[in-house]
């Protein structure tokens, strides 16, 4: 069965609190779910604000695949908006449970039902697509509900939608409302459901099996609250999980997890790092037994392939690694210990486990090449010494001395942060030994206060397009990214020399 | 019915790659979880490393409510090592399924059932309580689960555990699969959800309603690649979902948020704003709908009472506002704009909101003090010249020059970092008038790369405990971060001040 993805990232996905966006910001993310290959778009709420209704028309004029609906409250103000933003499709609502009517509509269901009718009436009146849902559906008397999505039938809709407003749904439930209205209306049936107890795909994915052709989805499950189901997470259940029926979307899976990061660095909301789907660690892996299984056959730990969904896999290890994941990523490296020193090896980076700390790989090679006595694993460039300056009326400036094997080299620069003059200056020494861009520069930190310790992470990319992550951690922002940069520096030329000669018996 | 929660967040959560804890911060964990009432705390994987038995053993003699188990796969030397940390409680582990049997373990069908009655024969031997887990039991043969499940019951366990180890299952597959372990076992039955495909919190539920009395679940559902169900969505759907049945669970609720800080912060995994129950926007409100229905009753758009997991809800204007909320806000600060007056702040608001700009408090108050030619709300502290120095081998040392209500004063002084220098000199100037501390300080990067723009966000806190946030946006993450230290100093005066004289008519 072919299921139809409606995604409202720009309507419900905009409503989230701190979200706003500028017009092209809007067609921006249009274009991209259009490549993605999304059914239809909810461009926005037109009636909001004038600059609403222009992204509406820019998007409206963009010449996308999918179908544009924008929308509407049942009044004829906010169709009318609807209209002049150029859209030819209405998603129009009216709360139908009695907590809504009584407390925020302060009508009687049978005004409620009434308003609904005329809307759809003048919605097709002026020649559009309507789509009606009874808000809060999920808490509406049940007799009510399917009364309400008949008459809207007779009236004209061409679909219905059941929203489940606060999350508060069941599957169990969502199911039995969706046959409802399938009987009640013989109507496309499309649910939208919030994630206010982690059930918003689950009900999603319930509403679709009971007879539902359609879900309202967002990009990284933002919107309202805790926010919508999320659109990757729908996407992948259906097309993978062992249903009896099988059903398909319309989603080029491969554009998933870019999509994902677009989106996010666009409305400023990041994606946890343990969400399904598109988190960072998704696919990623530390335990022993399951890098083990990982390399033995990635199915034993992964119920699909990381490029399924335009990503790769990785591994890591740390106090629960066992030696086959540190095998495989020292071999990545060329480096091959015997059976004897793989174990020292493991006994070392398990011991900076127990206190507290992460192995990254530089830490493992550097291990590593301290038990097989090579020579080849060592620092390559190192910081030793360093000031910068920055304030308002002026640039920010930085001095910088390196040593690299063995020669002291300075270079002083500026640059449009302390960072950013830190990173001219280092370049300006390096030169072409280590030419680097920092592709992605991380802030975190960790606790509160201005004495807090923070967290940088960085990858950097070298002009082979090589690249490689670095993390620092200290209480000065500034000293703290400049020796991940550096870090970073020597990882990228770790690798690199690594690559060309290979270490180890 | 009662459930009972068996918290894995000190071994599957720890084994989320990148998270290493030291055994005191397992202990303090540990203590955090008792005290929010688990019934049972995996506190980790013995065999694995001498810390790990250590931080184990302090655990088992921290004197908790809450049971203590520990991982052992199906083997002696793992089995030994849970009994040598103190332990009384394993958790023992084999793969059932066949892609597991045939590339991880490389052994039969047989063979792994002759091992997990060997293991649980051991352990009873050591006096021990056995949970069994088939790994793998949502991709296991079911006949052959069925058999294993009997076999280790007949063994003597005391408890079944079934994992849905790579979150594969669908709720209708491990109801299924639950009951067939009742029948198979007549032993209490857990169910063990990971969350690849965001079902994990639905598959745990559905695991209860078939029979299982207990779930295995995280603090922020953290855990393997996408994790595993979360402990805190799991405990408010049991409680709060109109379910036929009733269900309860020890869990003190108004501990939730704090808890999820607590671990958030230790393991260094950031929690999403759109996160359901413990996400920063899980109870705020920005549309104008949304914030109106909110005010006339909570429960129109909260299908729970925020303090019910320690939490408050909170209001936002922008783009989506109405007048409801926005009065609302302003209200707050005693600012009573007429009818006319507050159309045109809200038209305002939206055209901010239409650039792309977040609409904090202080800006609305400062266009409704324009608006309502109010002198009161102006900038009261200016930051007019700012310069810092820091690097390797000096402490960070700040210059400031503020203007305060038309006086030019200066100061400097050094810090841990070059921020911390510079609240240091400001603190020095505004001295009595805005003690001020700051309580959290969290940055994130937009854009990536050195020239990204980055994001500050800041929590100020007077001596009377007001506290405020502000936030600043530039390249500069030094000059920025000072900045939003300046707004945040106004904000709270802004605040203070206009508790006092009441503005407006």
């Amino acid at each position: 069965m072919k299921v139809r993805v409606f995604d409202t990232t720009l309507r419900d996905g905009e409503q989230t609190p701190g979200i706003s966006l500028s017009p092209d910001q809007k067609l921006s993310i249009a274009k991209k779910l259009d490549e993605l290959g999304v059914d239809a778009i909810e461009a926005g709420f037109p009636v909001i604000s004038k600059g609403e209704q222009n992204a509406i028309k820019m998007i409206t004029k963009a010449n996308l695949k999918s179908e544009i609906c924008g929308l509407a409250r049942t009044n004829k103000k906010d169709i009318d908006a609807a209209v002049d933003s150029g859209l030819n499709y209405i998603h129009t609502f009216i709360a139908t449970s009695d907590i809504h009517l009584e407390y925020k509509l302060k009508m009687t269901r049978e005004q409620a039902l009434e308003k609904a009718i005329d809307a759809v009436e003048y919605g097709k009146s002026r020649g559009l697509q309507v789509e009606f849902s009874a808000e809060d559906a999920t808490r509406t008397d049940r007799e009510f509900l399917k009364k309400v999505f008949g008459e809207v039938a007779k009236a004209g809709a061409d679909r219905i939608d059941i929203p489940d407003t606060v999350g508060y749904s069941t599957p169990e439930y969502i199911s039995q409302i969706t046959k409802d209205a399938v009987d009640a209306t013989h109507l496309p049936i499309s649910v939208h459901c919030h994630n206010d107890f982690g059930l918003a795909v689950a009900n999603a994915l319930a509403g679709i099996h009971a007879g539902a052709e359609c879900a309202h989805v967002t990009i990284n499950g933002i919107g309202e609250r805790a926010g919508n189901a999320s659109l990757e997470e729908f996407v992948m259940a259906l097309q993978c999980l062992p249903y009896e029926e099988k059903y398909e979307t319309n989603i080029n899976t491969k554009l998933l997890y870019d999509t994902s990061r677009f989106v996010s660095k666009i409305v400023g909301i990041q994606v946890q790092p343990n969400k399904a789907i598109v988190g960072e660690n998704a696919f990623g892996h530390e335990s022993g037994i399951h890098t083990h299984g990982v390399l033995s056959n990635p199915l034993t730990y992964e119920p699909i392939s990381p490029e399924l969904v335009g990503r790769k896999r990785w591994l890591q290890v740390g106090k629960h690694a066992g030696i086959h994941g540190m095998n495989a990523m020292l071999d990545e490296y060329g480096v091959k210990p015997t059976q004897e020193q793989a174990k020292e090896i493991l006994e070392k980076v398990k011991s900076l486990g127990d206190q507290g700390k992460q192995v990254t790989d530089v830490e493992l090679l550097s291990i590593a090449s301290d038990i097989l006595k090579e020579q080849g694993v060592k620092r390559i460039v190192q910081l030793t010494g360093f000031s910068v300056s920055t304030g308002i009326g002026t640039m920010p400036y930085a001095f910088v001395k390196l040593n690299i094997d063995g020669q002291e080299l300075s270079a002083t620069d500026y640059g449009v942060g302390p960072v950013d003059a830190a990173l001219n200056a280092i370049q300006k020494v390096t030169g072409k030994i280590a030419e680097v861009r920092i592709k992605d520069y991380g802030l975190a930190s960790i606790s509160g206060g201005s004495t807090a310790l923070c967290e940088v992470t960085i990858r950097v990319e070298d002009a082979q397009g090589n690249h490689v992550s670095a993390k620092s951690i200290g209480e000065d922002i500034v000293t703290t990214s400049v020796q991940a940069v550096i870090a970073g520096i020597n990882r990228l030329m770790l690798k690199k020399m690594l690559k060309e000669k290979q270490i180890g018996n």
